[in-house]
């Protein structure tokens, strides 16, 4: 057996910024150096960021990315981390002739292995997923060999995210050519509710391939996508070995005892992938001999958070990072007594301090006094930023001008509170957050520049269930400051707005269950429409009532175009409303009534 | 030899209205056997209509396009339309066994063969394009087959429009199998100055396969794609026999006269497609004997139109169906005097009848006389509907509440007007038409909320010089009327709004030249960065002022946000900001400042 200490690097990179991301490979570089480590693993497409969309398609962008890796590589090495072992994703390109349906210019999900100032080898990803959020397939073009590098005595091989997810393939090749470790960079989104399945996933193909198996991943917000890391090491039979935290940067260190290196394959073979496909293998050695026996460090295995602990955290950072890396220094948002812009407020607070977070309380002739009250409470609870401004001279000016009946007066109040936030916002240089959940994004329950104007949207994808869930969950846990709790000493949302019922106040004695179901019955019936995609006679059959069925797919059906214009908020289930829901505006198709029969 | 008459079906159908896209094809078929037909060609998924996105991973749609195919079938054979053969395209399933990254269900984006009463034989295509505004790896799996029926002695096979653009499979086969005409279901939208590749295209096909060639193609608006129809019919020389006209339903029908059946291959036979697949060539007999001869009629061959018509064609189609599909009865803009809001508003005349167009008049006190005066003019020349009203008021009283300077004074101005314009909109049910063009969006030039809110943007795709340039197209166009020009008798724009300064007017004496370069040489730039893709190196090399260079792509980076906001609108170029052009909101790349040298 031959010794190897690994560290994996699970960081959140800044899509587009190759300086920013190369100054950040050589900082964790050095940190992992200084830990004694022997290979360092970063994530998919670290050095430009992760996913770049069609950036890609920019002969530009490639070339600086292919320039940036041989730099990153010569960089390395005058700064002294030269015989460190890097692993780094980066975009290359494919040499292979223009093709109609092919991407222009052949891009490659790259990944590196730099070592002595150079790049050693570059191999791609071979399995490109295409669904979800994921558009692979108009990105990149499918890689085709594996790399096996002898470091220390050890073979190490390199597979890229999507390929330990499907069959055959890389890791089927690593399994043949009797690897001793397989290294994995993965740029994979968080995802509520799938259990622990990335680490089933990783022990199953560790045993597969026979080898040790190391899953870097990235970490951080980027526009609806929220990476959570957790990171993970397992042996050859599937035993967790170490694992780190989520949703938050973490040098991950274990000390691996590996097979040394047997040499199954030759320097450059040609292997049935299993998958109807043929990988060129190709070894290589950087070290051959193993390390001198040395006393192994113990390894760390986070604690994987809960449930509910794992949807807030996720909006945290997903605010978080939506608000630095575009470059703004504060959030402001309408607070309105109500539980959806006092969880969004709480979550701004933990995002980024409540010191960054303003608010305004916009009463008209329509609040109720507690509205206001319990407002003023969570200003006094939390001591964000507050203001106040009565809209009724704005309202009134508009219907001066405009004779507005029902639905127009009510949108013209949510749209003047709107124009409110957005001119201080252009004011004073504020983000915007929007307050709606997904409950009411999902049937229409809201104003197209009104109450859904703004640059971010926190609880998009929270239907109101989960939004009271969550409310009741961040309150239970005053007194607790950590990565993603302020740490308020009290809890932070007032009592009366998780309490009260929900009414939007645009006229008088409104209450949401006047146009909507009970929130239970509908979040019941929307996860099943939306996330699980069932037609109507599979809702019906399952238990909903058959006349609420016919009337919620109407107005999630009609909404879709409200829906576009949302601004983007962190994703916590398959279907958020976004880029993984994509439905023609202009459609005809009614689930509730099918036209054929 | 044997005759044959054959009838494409340029038609326009409803995405997911699968009862009325059924109406239409028994209408249609009727239409054709009145003609005398034997054949009929409809447009690529004409029951669902295209594109449907992300319906087709819904079970009960797929389930519901399969059952309609079978119900047409039967239903024509009804109504005494059994004999003449019908090939239309549908979404089917192919029998596969599920796979990560493989659409759910596995679709196939599939064409059949209806006669006396059957569903005679079924395809799907071949090659999924997954480029511009296309992502079929997304929803579909890939055809592997090609039906080829002997129709009245002649041999007809069928394949589907992307594999007409790539080389190898269907068409391939079509020619080693002796047919003696290839059929062509497509869905292919419109885009400028493609100059006259379809056609080029189509008849370098029919010589490769060496036989003639019907190419149907949809024709409508879909969201933001136009559907130029264009359907097309060649010879095995590649002469062109018949052609439709563009942006209008046809029923193009041709007597053809081709070579009796041959049958060089078996009843079923796995030929090498030349692209690396396979495909199963089946042979079905519908009829053997050949027609007796009879008398062929001429077939018409429609002028092409001149580019600036296409346009102005595509954009009154885009307008016109945009409005009709989603239930719109009326439109409304505001109309400043200016000449984007004046080309919209003449657009939308155009498409639905100055009597269905509302403009607003909402002048400030930065308006100049010429505004309301250039505004009053256009109303008088269309006879638009007609109201003024002065933002005066609403503004003070925003003003009155909050200290707003620059900017954010500006916006507050541009804000007020989209809230009449929504508020009207809520209150009468008109759908609101956005004015601003495609120089101004991709630049940043417009206010969130503000001139860019509104249900659809006729000139979104639109550069600057080329909206005048349709401006002066369509005045010149006085006194003619037909399917996309209303019949104005006097040219409908103001010559003042087409020659004067252009100025958002929302500070005193405001110029664009203000805050952005001469509109000829901001197109020219914007076309090379935007549609070619040039690195900021290749646009200094290829002549722009590097200053300029630097400052525009800057403008155009940092406005993705605002364009993501924007409301669809008829796409005429590959990059119209939209589903063709993807980029992270958050994203550092900057062209003009490469980060890595």
């Amino acid at each position: 057996m031959a010794q190897l200490r690994i560290a994996l690097a699970q960081t959140d990179p800044a899509v587009g910024d190759l300086a920013a991301n190369t100054g950040k490979l050589v900082e964790w570089t050095r940190r992992a150096a200084d830990r004694g480590a022997h290979l360092v693993v970063f994530t998919e497409m670290f050095l430009t960021g992760y996913p770049v969309e069609d950036l890609v398609l920019r002969n530009s962008f490639v070339e600086a990315s292919i320039a940036a890796v041989d730099a990153a590589a010569r960089r390395l090495a005058e700064e002294g981390l030269g015989e460190i072992a890097v692993v780094v994703g980066y975009v290359d390109r494919a040499d292979l002739a223009p093709r109609v349906g092919q991407p222009k210019g052949s891009p490659l999900n790259a990944v590196a292995l730099l070592h002595r100032g150079r790049v050693v080898t570059r191999t791609a990803k071979h399995h490109l997923p295409n669904y979800g959020v994921f558009d692979e397939y108009r990105y990149f073009v499918r890689g085709d060999r594996l790399p096996i590098f002898r470091l220390h005595g050890v073979d190490v091989a390199i597979a890229v995210c999507e390929d330990l997810w499907q069959d055959g393939g890389p890791v089927a090749v690593a399994g043949r050519a009797g690897a001793g470790l397989l290294v994995v960079p993965n740029a994979s989104p968080y995802e509520r509710g799938k259990d622990d399945a990335r680490l089933e996933l990783v022990a199953r193909r560790a045993r597969e391939a026979g080898c040790a198996l190391a899953y870097a991943n990235q970490v951080g917000g980027q526009d609806e996508l929220v990476f959570d890391g957790d990171s993970l090491i397992v042996s050859a039979s599937g035993e967790l070995l170490a694992r780190a935290s989520q949703f938050t940067e973490e040098l991950l260190v274990a000390d691996l005892d590996l097979p040394e290196g047997a040499g199954r394959l030759g320097a450059r073979d040609e292997v049935d992938a299993g998958d109807g496909t043929l990988i060129t293998a190709e070894r290589l050695e950087l070290s051959s001999c193993p390390l001198e026996p040395y006393e192994p460090e113990p390894a760390t295995i986070a604690p994987h958070l809960d449930d509910v602990a794992e949807v807030y955290a996720a909006l945290v950072l997903g605010v978080r990072d939506y608000v630095a890396k575009n470059g703004f220094g504060s959030v402001i948002l309408g607070l309105s007594g109500g539980i959806d812009s006092a969880l969004t407020a709480t979550i701004a607070s933990d995002a980024i301090g409540p010191e960054r977070v303003h608010v305004v309380l916009m009463p008209s002739r329509y609040s109720s006094d507690h509205s206001l009250s319990d407002a003023q409470e969570l200003v006094a609870r939390q001591g964000v930023n507050a203001r106040t401004v009565p809209i009724g001279g704005m309202v009134d000016a508009f219907e001066k001008e405009l004779a507005l009946t029902g639905l127009a007066a009510e949108n013209l109040q949510a749209r003047v509170r709107g124009m409110i936030l957005m001119s201080l916002s252009n004011e004073h240089g504020h983000l915007v957050l929007t307050t709606g959940n997904k409950s009411e994004l999902a049937t229409g329950y809201s104003t197209l520049y009104g109450d859904s104007a703004g640059g971010f949207a926190p609880i998009k994808d929270v239907l109101k269930t989960l939004v009271w869930e969550l409310a009741r969950w961040r309150n239970a846990q005053a007194g607790v400051a950590n990565h993603f709790l302020h740490g308020f000493a009290v809890p932070p949302i007032p009592e009366n707005s998780i309490t009260k019922e929900p009414s939007a106040e645009l006229r008088p004695g409104q209450r949401d269950t006047d146009s909507l179901p009970e929130y239970d019955v509908l979040d019941r019936l929307l996860d099943d429409y939306v996330e699980k995609d069932m037609g109507s006679a599979s809702l019906v059959a399952a238990g909903h009532d058959p006349e609420l069925v016919a009337r919620v797919i109407r107005l999630v059906d009609v909404a879709e175009y409200k829906r576009r214009q949302y601004p983007p908020g962190p994703k916590i289930t398959p279907k958020n409303f976004g880029r993984d829901r994509r439905l023609p505006i202009t459609n005809r198709w009614r689930e509730a009534a099918p036209d054929t029969r």
